[in-house]
């Protein structure tokens, strides 16, 4: 039967595992640990489990937040043997063995899984994040499209015209999937579906442009899809900045390489910065923060400790290393869950080295659009977009969002309407960063 | 042909008309002026038109804000004689005849409708506001979804059993249909959504009470459905506290005449005012704030300016004052609509009296439980509930909204679930309002 290292401090008949992050990592140890005669603690800031591939649609407000994350508590509502935690950790004693909380709770453990994923970074820029915020949770896309659809409403207002032009400028920064998405998408919402709203402006003419340091976009991608994807969003009307870094960024501007642009709305998806795991544990990481895992997942010198998903890095057997991707996360949680599953069992290996089977990548670029690399398959255009489509739905949680989602890509494509129009939440973020350029425009704007 | 009264200041071909507000009845104003040779320009502080009536539904978390909820702009944007414009009026100039903005711009008028609503009141409690919000718009109910879904998570995780009761204790002040319907979610969501969720608590527990002050439920409703109401209250569990008011409220708890409770959410639907126009404008109004409007809608003694729906008091031809209800401000906003036309094309009666056609009245309790009074017509129970629903799926604009209520409703009827389910948004404003109290609380909450 199972025997509990350190187990000092609770009844020695069940031993605690706890589990930090509801992602996509967490989420999969958790339900790995099922059949497990153990406590579970699972640990997050937020009550719902995201599914963050498609949450470039809620920033474009094509899907409702809802439609894409599920309180964490109903998903594992019949998993009897963990305890859902809504908490803020701020660090690990892994000597006393228990997670902190903010509010001064202390979780003891006898098995620890961080899954605590990556957040945006802006590479010791961080003055940038207010003018340029990232997209990692349901408030960060509900800010940009309260950004986006208030740049219109404020466009049309505007009387003169170089206030206008910017605020018709969105960038986006960073030419992985999120932000080929992003750009495809706004240019979509703007040369569509908000086409025929206004009488001051016309929302055709909204400037997209995608900034990306690299030579191509989707670089993660075989070179010719780069190419198919840069092609679609040029036919989106996207203006591709390719090779040149994004070297400034303020209020109502940014500098692309030598050049100054006035632009009013800026998103980041230039790059992330793993979660601090690795400083609550005290323990070795890359420059991106990443923890540099056993290949078992275990963090080596901590006992019972293991970390999955975005705040780590590991080789696959291939000897590359495994990327930062949604499936990635989800089979090392399940990994770890069986792993520690086994251990507490007293039954078979117990570092087993984790095995990255990639089930290909996808990215989608607007209506029809889409690449797509799978098994060394290759996909562009109609094709692709449908795979992307279909794939996506499938992996929603639940009936109820897949339909949902399936039913307003539907209407969507058809009526080329977008059902998340809204503007919420308070400007004051927003004015805050802009406050002295605010001034300025109110005198410029007139009626008419 | 059209002669503008007071067009100094514009090109005198086509009047302007100024519509501020673009609820039920700005909205209507606007649609019935669709033929009009005028330029109409429709303000409004959000970029929304919001379903008022299923409101409770968000903050409860069976339905997303944007179900409910669509975008002025593109309701409108077939009406090419209407200009729609974010923006705050912060007052009305009757003398130069332009309406103000908070960022400084005025909009010149030759008609102008106030349709600007009401707003919550606490009766000179103003410092109530904090710890009993009240629902009008989508913000308001994202909060309180985030209010009552945070208890429960604050629950399970409470040591001390006073704290949990307190927190597992919800009050819903004022038994008028948006009081009950909250009353009734909150039942339905404790008892059925959540109750096999947690560990610690038993959400099946939670106590709600609807205080009210008046002598039953649903004071407009006959007097038998009031009574049939309160049984279907109670039986979802529901703690009906009649006949004594609420006579404080603060940090963690309220008053109900003598009684002192520890309650932790307490929710405002108590008592509206109207909005400020009647100060606008420097005229008369009742003790509710509301613009006692002549039978035509006109405010006496300013030339071409208009006000309807629940920033007026008008009395209708049965000698009985007009409800305060969406169907009376959208045929109030037509009436307006139809008038200014008519004075403008220079045909027909230009101060037709409003005639309000009572279509009557409706309230939901719960699951299989409403109440409803149509000409006469009483019914209750499952019958109501039906009609209900059907009646409000068909008052929803655009089959998106009607397909996506509908199916939400038919999978919450059958699963139980909710899906909307998040919490979202900053917990600070709650944290400001019980600083002291949240000190106290984190030492009492230890780890299990």
């Amino acid at each position: 039967m199972y025997h509990a290292p350190h187990s000092s401090t609770r009844p020695a008949d069940r031993p605690s595992i706890v589990i930090v992050g509801a992602g996509f990592g967490g989420l999969a140890a958790a339900r790995a640990l099922k059949q497990a005669n153990a406590q579970l603690t699972l640990i997050d800031r937020r009550n719902y489990h995201l599914f963050q591939p498609l949450l470039y649609q809620v920033a474009t407000a094509a899907l409702s937040p809802a439609d894409i994350a599920w309180p964490v508590r109903a998903l594992l509502s019949r998993q009897k043997n963990v305890r859902v935690a809504m908490g803020r950790v701020t660090g690990v004693d892994s000597v006393l063995r228990h997670v902190q909380l903010d509010d001064g709770r202390h979780i003891p453990y006898d098995y620890l899984v961080l899954a605590t994923g990556a957040r945006h970074a802006y590479f010791g820029r961080d003055d940038w994040s207010a003018h340029a915020p990232g997209l990692k949770k349901i408030d960060d896309a509900t800010e940009i499209r309260r950004r986006v659809l208030t740049a219109f409403e404020r466009a049309e207002q505007a009387e003169c015209e170089e206030l206008r032009a910017a605020l018709m400028t969105f960038v986006v920064v960073g030419a992985g999937p999120t932000g080929v998405e992003m750009a495809g998408a706004i240019a979509e919402l703007a040369r569509r579906t908000l086409a025929s709203d206004f009488r001051s402006i016309d929302p055709r003419k909204t400037r997209v442009l995608l900034v990306e340091a690299g030579g191509r976009v989707l670089p993660s991608f075989n070179e010719r899809l780069s190419t198919k994807a840069r092609g679609a969003l040029e036919r989106l009307g996207v203006e591709v900045r390719l090779g040149k870094p994004l070297t400034d960024c303020g209020d109502g501007f940014v500098a692309i390489g030598e050049e100054r642009l006035a632009a009013r709305t800026v998103i980041w998806a230039a790059g992330v910065m793993a979660s601090p795991a690795a400083k609550w544990l005290g323990v070795e990481a890359d420059r991106a923060g990443r923890i540099m895992v056993a290949p078992d997942l275990s963090v080596a010198g901590l006992s019972g400790v293991y970390a999955v998903g975005d705040t780590v890095i590991v080789t696959g057997a291939d000897g590359r290393p495994v990327p930062g991707v949604a499936p990635a996360a989800k089979q090392m949680g399940r990994h770890v869950g069986r792993l520690i599953a086994r251990r507490i069992s007293g039954r078979g290996h117990t570092d087993e080295p984790f095995r990255y089977r990639d089930a290909g990548s996808m990215a989608t670029i607007g209506r029809g659009a889409a690449v797509a690399e799978i098994h060394g398959l290759r996909l562009a255009g109609y094709p692709a977009w449908l795979l992307w489509a279909v794939a996506h739905v499938y992996f929603l949680i639940g009936a109820r969002s897949r339909l949902a989602v399936a039913a307003n890509w539907l209407w969507n494509y058809f009526t080329f309407e977008r059902g998340a129009r809204l503007i919420t939440g308070s400007a004051k973020p927003m004015r805050l960063v802009s406050g002295a350029k605010e001034q300025v425009e109110s005198e410029k704007i007139t009626p008419r």
